[in-house]
C-alpha cells in the first residue's frame, strides 16, 4: 500500500494510522483552512501584500498561472477566438444602462474619483481640483465596455459572430478575502461574443463550458461536474449561466469556471444591432465566459496533501527538478556536470506535445532543504544525485504522487540514469493520470444520490463523516418558491451548485416542494 | 528599382515620382501624424474606447503585442528572471516614503477613494459611507509595492539577488494622449531586482539594456541607439537611467525601453536590508527596467508605409496569409482544398526556431478587399490562389516589403507551389532582414555628427530637409548649468536623448557651454 493510499484511508475512515512526519506545519485533518494557507505560504505561491484584499503572486504560483494561461489560451484560440485588450476603467454611465447588472456589482466596486495628488500638511491627498467629472469604476467584469465596442464593430450580419477574449485583472471589493479564492483584485480571462441567433449564441455558451471542462480535467487534472446554475445563481444580467464545479478535499464545491448566455441584455443596453440577411435591424445575442486564478485555489485543495502541493505535470512550471548533493569536495564538479547533462537531455524530450521542463537547482542551500522545498512546492518528480550516483551511473528518483513507502519512509528509488531518461516522459504522463484518477474517484465517491427529503439532506450534511454533495431531484421552482428553497438551504449553510448536464432524468418528487421533480440538482457547501 | 526604393527616394529627396495610388487614406508626406492614426485605424490595430485616454487594442494590434511579449519574456527568463504579480493598488503611504519618486508621478495618478456605488436621484454615485480610510493609487509603476515585498523576502546575502519581472497594466493620467505612444492606461513589463553590491546591480542594469537592444533589433527589426540618459531625463528616484532610442520616419526619437540603476533610493525607503557575509546590515542595491505597448507605436512609425503597416515576420501574428479567390462556382471547393493544403504544409515548417504562422482567410468578403486588408495590416507575405493557379500548380506571391514593381504596378509573382513551399521560410528571414536593413540605413544616415555650435544645432533642426538627430560633444553639465541647456533646447523643441554607449570619445568643445567636452550626446525632437 503506497503512502498516498495510507493517507487516503486514514482520512476517509477517520482511522489514524499515519506514522509519517509530514513536511507541512499543519495537516488537512487538523485544520483544512489553516492547511490551505500553509500550502500557499510554505510552497512560496503567494503572500499578503500589505494592500487590503490584494495578494502578491510569487514565482511558483505565477508560474502555475502562466502554464494555465498558455494551455487555456491555446484552446480559446483553437475555437476561433482572438485576444484583445479593453480599458481597465469603466465610466459610471455604462453601468447605469443595465440595472440588474449594476445591482450585482455596485456593492463591491472600486471607484476612481481623482487624477492627481497634492501635498497637504506633509501628507499626500487627492487634489480637490483634479476631481473627475464622471467617476470611473475599476472593471469588475467587462460586459459593458466590451458591449460598447461591439456596437461600433457590428453593423451587418456579415460582421457576426464576433469572438473575442481578454486576459486581464479585475477588481471586486470583497470584504472577506482568501488567497486565490476571493481577493479584491484577481487575474482572469473573460471571453465575449456576439451572434446573429439565439441558437448560435447558446452553442457558443456550451462550447466554452466544454472547453473549461476539458481544460480543467485534461490540464489541471481537476474532475468537474458541468451543468446549468439555478436561476438564483445566475450572473447579473444573464439569461442562463453554466458552470463547472470541482470538489475540494473537505467536500466543499468550488465553482471553477462559468459560461453565460446573455441574450439581448447587453446588446439592448449597449445598442449592439445588426442588419440581418433580410434587411431588418436585430439585436445581437451575446455570451460571456470566464476562468480565473481561483483555479489555482482549486488545484491546491484537490491535489495538495500534508506535504504540500502536488502540481499536475501539465501545469507544473518545472516537471522534473534535479538536486545535486554537493559536499564541498572535488567530487562536486563531476556531480554538477552529471546533473547538467541530465537536465539537458530531459529538456530535449517532449511530453504532452511540449518540451519537458526540467530544472537544475544550483542554489546555495543544503540538498535536504532543497528536496523538501520542492516536495512542498509539488514538483512532480525530484531527482537527487550524489557522488555515489555518479559513480554508479544512477539517479535517485522521488515521485511526488507517491512520496512514501508502506513503512512510512520516503520512497526514493535508485535507478540507472539511462533507464530514467527512457522512462521520464511516461512517468510524467502517469503522474498526470494518477492525480486525475485519485480526484475523480473522490468526486464520484462523494456524490450522494439517495437523499429524497429535507430531513435526509440535513442528516447527510450533518453527519460526522465528511460529506460531499447530494444530487437531489427537484421541481425547478422559480421566483418566490425558489427564494424559499434558497433561504432554507442558507440556514443549513448549503447552496445549489448546478444541474449536471449528464444527470439522468428525474423520476421522483422534488426534495424541497414534494411536487413532481423535473431534473436533478447538486447541493453542497461551497467556497 | 523596387517600389520601396522609389518611395524612399521620393521621401528623402523631396522629389515626387510616385505614380502609385496607395491603400491608405493619407500619406506620410501629407501629414505624418494623421498617417500614424490612419495606419492604426485602417489596419484595425486599435481604436478610441470612449473612456478618456484609454484605447481598445484590437486583435491585430494585440496579436503583435502577444508576439512581443513571448519573445521578450523568453529573453527575460533566459537571463534568470521569474515572473510574479503584484497589486494594482498602492496605498498613498507607500509613495510618501520616497519624495523624488512621488514628485515624478503625483501629477498623473488615478486615485481610488470609494469601494461602493449607490443610487441617488436615479444616478449612480460613490457611496459616501464607503470612503476608503487611505486612498489607493492605481499603479503608475511598481517600485514602491515591489520594494515592500523585497523587504520581506530579503534577510541575508544568500537571499540575493532577487530577479523578478511582472507583465501588467499601469496608469499615468496623461492630459494629451496618442494611441500606443501615450495613453492613460498602458501595458508593459516591469523588471525589478535587488543585489548585494553596486557592481552587480549596474551589471544587471546594463544586461537588461542589452536585452532590450537585442530584442528591438532582432525581433522588432527596430535599430536603436543604447546609452545613458542625461541627469534631467532620469526616472524619478534613479541614480542612472539608460535607454534605447529608435528613430521614426519623421526623424523624431522614440524612447523604446529604459533600464534604471536605483542604488539605495527604494531600499532605504522600503527598508530592503540584508546581513552581508561579514554579518553586517546593508541596504540592497536595486534596479528596474520596462518596455511597453509604446513599442508598437515605434514599429508603426519605423516600418509603416503609405499602404499601411509592415510587420516584421518575427512579431507578425500571421506571417503568411492565403487568400482564396472564389467565384461562387464549382471550382471553389478545389481552390479551398488547395489553399488548405498549402497552409497545412507551411504550418509544419519552422522559421526563427518556431512553427510558421500561416492563415487561410476564409471570411465571406471579396478577394481584392481581403488582399488590401492584409496589405494594410502588413502581413509579411500574402498568397492569392485562383482556379488558374490550382490548374497550373502555382500560387501568386505578394511580398509586403516590396509591394510595387518599378512601373508602379502591384508586384504579384506567380510561382510554382512547390517552389514557394521550399522558399517560404527563407523569404520570411529575408523580409525580417530587409526591414531591419532599411531602418538601420535610415537611422545611421540621419545622425548628424558635424554640429559644433548652438547656431549649427538651430540650422540643422531648422532646415527644410527633414532632420534626424545630432550627435554633439558636451561637457555633461549638471544642476543649474544643465537646467540652462535643457531650457534652451526646450525653446527649440529639442531634447537630450542619450549618451550612446558606443560613441567615440570626445575631442572638442561642448556645443552648449564651450568648455572642454567629456562625451557625446544625442539631440533630437521626440515623442
Amino acid at each position: 500500500m503506497d503512502g498516498a493510499l495510507v493517507l487516503w484511508r486514514a482520512i476517509h475512515s477517520n482511522f489514524k494510522v499515519d506514522p509519517v512526519k509530514h513536511a507541512l506545519s499543519v495537516t488537512r485533518e487538523q485544520d483544512f483552512s489553516a492547511w490551505y494557507q500553509a500550502v500557499i505560504s510554505e510552497a512560496d505561491m503567494a503572500e499578503e501584500s500589505g494592500v487590503r484584499g490584494c495578494m502578491v503572486i510569487r514565482p511558483w504560483g505565477y508560474g502555475i498561472w502562466e502554464r494555465m494561461q498558455k494551455l487555456l489560451d491555446d484552446r480559446i484560440k483553437a475555437t476561433g477566438h482572438e485576444n484583445c485588450y479593453f480599458p481597465l476603467f469603466i465610466p459610471l454611465s455604462y453601468f447605469e444602462k443595465e440595472a440588474e447588472h449594476v445591482d450585482g456589482f455596485a456593492k463591491e466596486m472600486a471607484v476612481v474619483t481623482h487624477h492627481r495628488l497634492i501635498q497637504k500638511e506633509g501628507r499626500l491627498v487627492p487634489d480637490p481640483d483634479a476631481k473627475l467629472e464622471e467617476p470611473l469604476v475599476v472593471r469588475p467584469t467587462s460586459e459593458t465596455v466590451i458591449g460598447a465596442a461591439f456596437s461600433r464593430w457590428v453593423q451587418s450580419w456579415r460582421d457576426l459572430p464576433v469572438l473575442i477574449n481578454q486576459w486581464a485583472n479585475v477588481v471586486r471589493w470583497e470584504m472577506r478575502t482568501r488567497m486565490f479564492l476571493r481577493t479584491a483584485e484577481f487575474l482572469w480571462q473573460e471571453g465575449h461574443t456576439a451572434h446573429s441567433s439565439v441558437d448560435e449564441a447558446m452553442e457558443e455558451t456550451l462550447k466554452m463550458l466544454e472547453v473549461y471542462r476539458s481544460f480543467a480535467e485534461e490540464c489541471v487534472a481537476l474532475p468537474v461536474i458541468a451543468g446549468e446554475k439555478p436561476e438564483n445563481e445566475r450572473f447579473p444580467g444573464a439569461v442562463a449561466t453554466y458552470s463547472i464545479e470541482a470538489m475540494m478535499q473537505d467536500g466543499k464545491a468550488l465553482q471553477a469556471g462559468t459560461s453565460h448566455f446573455l441574450g439581448t441584455t447587453f446588446s439592448s443596453a449597449q445598442n449592439i444591432r445588426f442588419q440581418n440577411a433580410e434587411g431588418q435591424q436585430e439585436l445581437a445575442q451575446t455570451t460571456s465566459w470566464g476562468m480565473s486564478t481561483r483555479m489555482i485555489g482549486g488545484l491546491i485543495m484537490v491535489h495538495g496533501d500534508d506535504d504540500g502541493l502536488r502540481v499536475p505535470p501539465r501545469v507544473a512550471p518545472y516537471q522534473i527538478v534535479v538536486v545535486p548533493m554537493l559536499r564541498d569536495t572535488d567530487e562536486d564538479a563531476a556531480v554538477l556536470d552529471y546533473c547538467g547533462e541530465l537536465v539537458t537531455e530531459l529538456n530535449r524530450q517532449d511530453v504532452f506535445r511540449e518540451p519537458v521542463r526540467a530544472l537544475l537547482d544550483r542554489r546555495p542551500a543544503k540538498a535536504a532543504n532543497k528536496r523538501w522545498g520542492w516536495v512542498k512546492k509539488g514538483a512532480p518528480v525530484v531527482i537527487e544525485v550524489g557522488g555515489r550516483d555518479v559513480a554508479g551511473g544512477n539517479v535517485s528518483v522521488i515521485r511526488r504522487d507517491r512520496l512514501y513507502r508502506e513503512d512510512g519512509k520516503l520512497d526514493s528509488q535508485v535507478v540507472a540514469k539511462a533507464d530514467f531518461l527512457g522512462a521520464a516522459t511516461g512517468m510524467l504522463e502517469e503522474i498526470q493520470q494518477a492525480l486525475f484518477a485519485d480526484a475523480q474517484a473522490r468526486l464520484l465517491g462523494n456524490i450522494d444520490r439517495s437523499v429524497t427529503s429535507l430531513d435526509g439532506l440535513k442528516a447527510y450534511f450533518g453527519s460526522a463523516k465528511k460529506p460531499g454533495w447530494a444530487l437531489v431531484q427537484w421541481a425547478k421552482p422559480t421566483g418566490a418558491a425558489l427564494d424559499k428553497v434558497v433561504e432554507w438551504l442558507k440556514g443549513e449553510k448549503l447552496t445549489l451548485r448546478n444541474v449536471p448536464s449528464d444527470a439522468e432524468a428525474a423520476d421522483g418528487l422534488c426534495v424541497f416542494t414534494g411536487e413532481k421533480a423535473v431534473e436533478r440538482v447538486l447541493v453542497g457547501r461551497s467556497y
